[in-house]
């Protein structure tokens, strides 16, 4: 073990002195996302290239100091700060930024850990292409952060979570060494899928530090439709037809229950919220249709999807975009159901999955089981319905002190999700990951078996345990 | 250790005396599909269950006897028969042959790891949707050894490789432990991706036992067209231009070089080969458009990008299939590539990929580089260029001692072939896996930080290496 300033001075040479921060205000880097955590940093390094990344790890390795990796920093399960102990490095990904390479005859862009999401949807835009993820802190995010969890996003319906755009990876392992698994292949069979295996590991098997990712043609036209039905099942029903009629031009599916949707109107009277009021309507979905064609081609397509959904029974009403304009707005009217939480205060948040086909017994089942066992609580129900993924959130009954209900029924309440979760299936965590704020919960849920696969596997690979340690696995 | 007939009485005792086969001909299970080896097995061991499978490895373990995972036994690699030795067992999984159940609101089928390809292929159209895995051999070939393999086959372009057609896996694993992961989640970020570590693991890992597949809404048209392109530069052209403009119905995009189409023509004459003669057309391209609306559609799309390939001069003549017959047969030409090479005489196979972008520049390089190097050697090319993936195969001379040549060449011929594979950031073995036959190439050319975090894995979870030894990894 070397004493902390030999290895701090180890980091001043390798990265140069302005990198290795140990003073001043490090909120930014030791407090998580949510401000749940506030947690101490030996100090915040930040490598420019990839040689720094491993001679930092080499110099963590050497002397048995944590480390954990960041990227934006705007992750939801408390992945990326340091616990309280004081003892562990954070390895800021930051300055990794540059685009290494687009290969348009490939579809692919080479990119380092440490770009911002929206600046690569950008970059691929300026080459005439999409890169698809997308998702609320796409302005701060980091591609390296959301390979790390696997991140989900709006689009996943049609182009699948982070793990499905990412064709290679260069990793830094745990003992300071470098994997070139870079590779613009479409099919690759020599051997283990090491690349699936780094991606959603949350930093703890690795450290990525630049990703070879797809790109896809632009879509021509893209149209939005929002559609009230008259239950969950007729939501399920709908999602069938739409894959049906629209292939893969599905690119999103989005349902709003009632509730939440009248936090909206509550909080922002400025924004229109179609059918919010409309009778026998419990529920609302927001459809988009990509299309390689036309804006025309596009409109007749979903207009013959709503007019089967119609005689169907599954669509009580339904309003298709006339403009871009307006189909901001209704993705608006959903982006906003976070914020109108949050302005009627405190709420439990979950990030759950289960099989499309199950959402409506689920949903019956746990809406019936809080009100019984929690009296008063209001849930705020929205997701990506079109992945099976649920934010099942749990709001403070009306009027009371909310801070006290958190205080006193989060644990009680998200055992009675995640248990129900389980019951039907389903994951507790669908594109949030695990972080440190629910390894235990891992611990509890997960088989046993694949715990103890797991468990093999990090002591394969980071046999000293020095990365992200506590995070995904209990230490 | 347990002596071998102590081994046999425990295996008779968990799945029946008549399910552990030790005398007669063995050789369908100790012969790999292209007879390149004939092992020997000191039994041949065919579980009907889930438990059966683990109570046999529990009982292996116990003895450290090697287990060989078998399913169809038609892998291309030798990875599913065993060495010549007599001291491991094969692990038939036909046996475990239900479909347990199909989700039609989740598009999901649970089935069991000896379903036949093709079998799945009708049960999915029976309840009214596509599984799009296709491959030469799915009529004796089992999901099982598909995942395993993570198979490719002529609709990756669209749909991926097995791997990304699988949401959940129930596995056994070396120490006899059932894991079910079995999940019809499109989202599920807890912990470590174990399934995808699985998939593509050819037996050495775990035993697949089942898996959730996903299902696809059956296009409602699928057309086919077949185009003379005057070079592979205006091919991948033709690639960029088929993603833009036919999106997510471009569902097959094969190329053929003219050498390969003149051994159709010679060998399987009363095929019609379009463009054979076709004058400055070196390559041909079949492309297949699936569409969601209707036939008429399908071919106005087509018929669109045809127009719009012959303005920018990458395709010189082509023909759209008038009917579902006239499609089978332009598929029938390119999947009687490999017999029409049979029937030349030998041949030295490589199954390939490279960025589509670089195609190419690896195939004017390799050719004169062969040509230089192998004198007369006569190049068979073909295959997926969609996915980057050719089959690159090597005639023998015309008229010359074929077993000679191969006997003689075939080392170097690889040795050549995978150098400049590696040299354009390719990949050896596309599609194909590694078995036993190319583990020593893969310990040559898979970087050596790559091999180290495969050797740790491999000893996390099969300690003892009972799983499949040789196979992937060299002993």
């Amino acid at each position: 073990m070397t004493a902390a300033p030999a290895l701090l001075d180890a980091l001043r040479q390798t990265v140069g002195a302005a990198h290795v921060l140990t003073e001043g205000d490090l909120t930014a880097w030791e407090q998580d996302w949510r401000r749940r955590e506030h947690g101490r940093a030996l100090a915040v390094v930040r490598p420019a290239s990839t040689a720094e990344v491993a001679a930092v790890v080499r110099a963590c390795a050497a002397s048995g100091t944590p480390i954990v990796p960041q990227g934006g920093n705007t992750g939801l399960s408390v992945g990326s700060t340091p616990d309280a102990s004081g003892t562990a490095i954070v390895l800021s990904l930051a300055r990794l930024n540059r685009v290494r390479g687009i290969d348009v005859g490939n579809l692919t862009m080479t990119v380092e850990a440490g770009c911002i999401l929206q600046t690569l949807q950008q970059t691929a835009a300026e080459a005439g292409f999409l890169f698809p993820l997308s998702l609320a802190a796409e302005g701060s995010c980091t591609i390296g952060g959301n390979l790390a969890t696997n991140a989900g996003g709006t689009q996943v319906v049609r182009y699948g979570n982070t793990r499905e755009l990412c064709l290679g990876l260069e990793v830094v392992t745990a003992q300071g060494e470098v994997w070139d698994g870079l590779s613009g292949l479409r099919k690759d069979n020599t051997g283990y899928d090491l690349r699936n295996l780094l991606i959603g590991s949350e930093g703890t098997l690795g450290i990525i530090t630049a990703a070879t990712l797809k790109l896809f043609p632009q879509p021509v036209a893209k149209l939005t439709a929002w559609a009230a039905v008259p239950s969950m099942e007729a939501a399920v029903q709908l999602l069938g037809l739409a894959h049906r009629h629209l292939g893969a031009g599905l690119t999103g599916f989005e349902v709003m229950g009632r509730f939440a949707l009248s936090l909206v109107v509550r909080h922002m009277p400025q924004l229109r919220v179609p059918f919010a009021d409309l009778e026998g309507a419990p529920w609302c979905v927001l459809l988009e249709n990509s299309d390689s064609e036309s804006e025309q081609h596009a409109r007749e397509r979903f207009e013959h999807l709503m007019e089967l959904a119609f005689e169907d029974g599954c669509v009580l009403d339904a309003v298709v975009a006339e403009s871009i304009a307006q189909a901001r707005e209704l993705w608006h009217v959903r982006e906003s159901i976070p914020l109108a939480q949050a302005e009627e205060g405190l709420n439990i948040k979950h990030d759950i999955s289960v099989a499309a086909s199950r959402f409506p017994a689920f949903v019956a089942h746990t809406d019936a089981l809080l009100a019984r066992e929690v009296p008063g609580a209001r849930l705020v129900t929205f997701g990506h319905l079109g992945d099976g993924n649920l934010h099942y959130n749990v709001q403070a009954p009306e009027g009371g002190d909310a801070a006290a209900f958190l205080r006193e029924q989060e644990p009680r309440v998200n055992e009675l999700v995640y248990d129900a979760v389980a019951q039907f299936g389903g994951s507790f965590s669908a594109e949030h990951g695990v972080g440190r704020l629910k390894a235990h919960t891992l611990a509890h849920y997960k088989s046993p078996v694949a715990l103890s696969m797991m468990r093999a596997v990090k002591q394969a690979l980071d046999p000293q345990g020095i990365l992200n340690p506590g995070c995904v696995l209990l230490k």
